[in-house]
């Protein structure tokens, strides 16, 4: 057991959480055992929590303002989903106590910065957590609270045979950037790596697109565990099976380059996950909207393939630019 | 960077975590991005979040059931000295990657039991949450939700001059039980240790009791940090100071039993921390209601001590039997 000093705790909250929680009356300026947060008439909480560890879902030398804004971010990215407006958060913060060097007060001061700017960029604030040491890596847990007018959420659930698949900005990205930052693909134009690298780190919540689904999609998701996947989560919830076709997948610069190059990293690209952007099923009537929608937004809308009523053998099917289909599980991908 | 199982995620999910979501129908049996949830008119949401790590929070060998009743209770604890109603939670399980052989299906399963107890319990359920793979110790971090009717919330920052200092139940029975299981004070009788132990590991949230508070107490908090630091926070939020007698202190048949064996022990059992009981100060003229509250609710409600207006040398002062004030510093105990 490790006696760890809540005296330091004490300090840490004061000094670099205590400011990030000003805005909320609520969160008491989190010197109190509970946040008490007023709620929204007509509208419905919405909530979702995310974990993540150095050197798993980030790289311990990422620098503290990048770690804050992507561990934000992944949550945003979820109540996007829903349809949903961001509110308030709490964050759980487990410190390594062998480690002080490391996360000592310069990366508290950037990593509380690099929070404050989010909540700006968001309009979301911090209510409350908790800070612990910990024998293992840095771990941040953050559950994040947004408002949506009741019956408006948007769930995976609603996809139906027929329905229009559509994705938000661009596939793989995150993926290049994060195999460039394992030393893969260098042979990129270093704007294109600089791109990539920014898309793994710093993804897009497609907010202003999640609040204009309601009355248009069936259903929704955003991509964290890749595309292929993610959309396999749709179908399991909505009880139908989908088609896609690579070669509609929306891709940037670098990654035509790549797959220009070598045409099976597409299957990386559509499985990689982290993307954060919104996938969902619209039916047909609804194709001007989205079109409409994505010139408003100036944000690409993709549409990618159809939902079909289940099938057994698959959930998602995936036929490649001359209608092949592609087995992803032959290719060593997970199957779904 | 670690290439965990989505895949086996969602089996977990399915499998072990997906039961305890049945009763919330916006959880949507824990299968999309965030849940959906009702509020309740009349009433703030009241929001606490704490973080265990194994070997840190508890002893890695601790029983699985053990584990899950320990963190859902300390966060049921908190919602309790707000005077709120339990309702929902969020849980984000952490699991060691090369800890398979412990954390296996018979461990989830029993985890998973644990916390339908604990549900059924306190009339609390599971909504969402994240589950990922670590190469650290076992994590939990629990997030807990609960309704005070508006304006009834009952904060640290109330405690005026003149109030009476109460605790409820017995001070320093967890700390025994953490000392009895690091081997310290096996001389005591067997149902003593089985008595200390289960404080230590099975805290009771005083529920009943912080539901009742409002209205009659002007501050109140649940003690973790220890009794004199946790009285430290309340008078540190309300800018007052406070005095006590350590032999007004309730103490269990075991603590009664080492303290008259060595004095100096009740230090330890005022700063050991983990008790869950409520720390609250009430005014003079509500003496009698407390010791009705008592009576009706069949748990001890001890007057400690009184609040007094801010003096400059401390938060709390701890005067001994014979009057003599104690200097918790000057015997190895922090300094408030």
């Amino acid at each position: 057991m490790v006696n760890h000093s809540r005296l330091s705790e004490f300090d840490l909250i004061k000094k670099y959480l205590r400011p990030l929680a000003q805005a909320a009356s609520g969160a008491a300026l989190l010197s109190d055992d509970a946040a008490v947060l007023p709620t929204k008439d007509g509208h419905h909480l919405v909530v979702t929590m995310d974990t993540l560890i150095s050197d798993v879902h980030f790289f311990e030398i990422t620098p503290p303002h990048l770690i804050a804004a992507k561990s934000l971010r992944v949550n945003i990215s979820d109540l996007a989903s829903m349809g949903a407006d961001p509110a308030f958060y709490t964050l759980s913060l487990s410190l390594p106590y062998d480690g002080d060097v490391k996360y000592d007060a310069d990366w508290l001061s950037r990593f509380s910065q690099g929070l404050a700017i989010e909540q700006d960029l968001f309009g979301i604030t911090l209510v409350g957590g908790d800070t612990v040491s910990t024998p293992g890596p840095l771990s941040l847990t953050i559950t994040a609270f947004g408002w949506v007018k009741i019956g408006q959420a948007i769930m995976r659930s609603g996809a139906t045979a027929g329905d229009l698949v559509y994705v938000s900005g661009t596939i793989g990205d995150s993926w290049l950037g994060l195999s460039s930052l394992r030393g893969r693909f260098l042979e990129l134009d270093p704007s294109y790596i600089e791109f990539v690298t920014d898309s793994y780190h710093l993804p897009q919540p497609r907010l202003d697109l999640g609040q204009r689904l309601y009355g248009v999609a069936n259903s929704a998701i955003d991509i964290s565990d890749g595309l292929i996947q993610d959309l396999g989560h749709i179908c399991r919830a909505s009880k139908v099976s989908a088609a896609i076709k690579t070669d509609n997948i929306p891709l940037s610069g670098p990654a035509r380059v790549l797959v220009a190059d070598n045409t099976q990293l597409i299957n990386s690209l559509i499985s990689g996950g982290d993307d954060y952007e919104l996938l969902f099923t619209v039916p047909k009537k609804w194709d001007r909207t989205i079109s409409n929608m994505a010139k408003e937004l100036d944000l690409p809308l993709s549409l990618i393939g159809f939902i079909e009523p289940s099938v057994h053998d698959h959930l998602v099917a995936i036929y490649d630019e001359e209608g092949t289909k592609i087995d992803l599980t032959s290719t060593g991908y997970q199957h779904f």
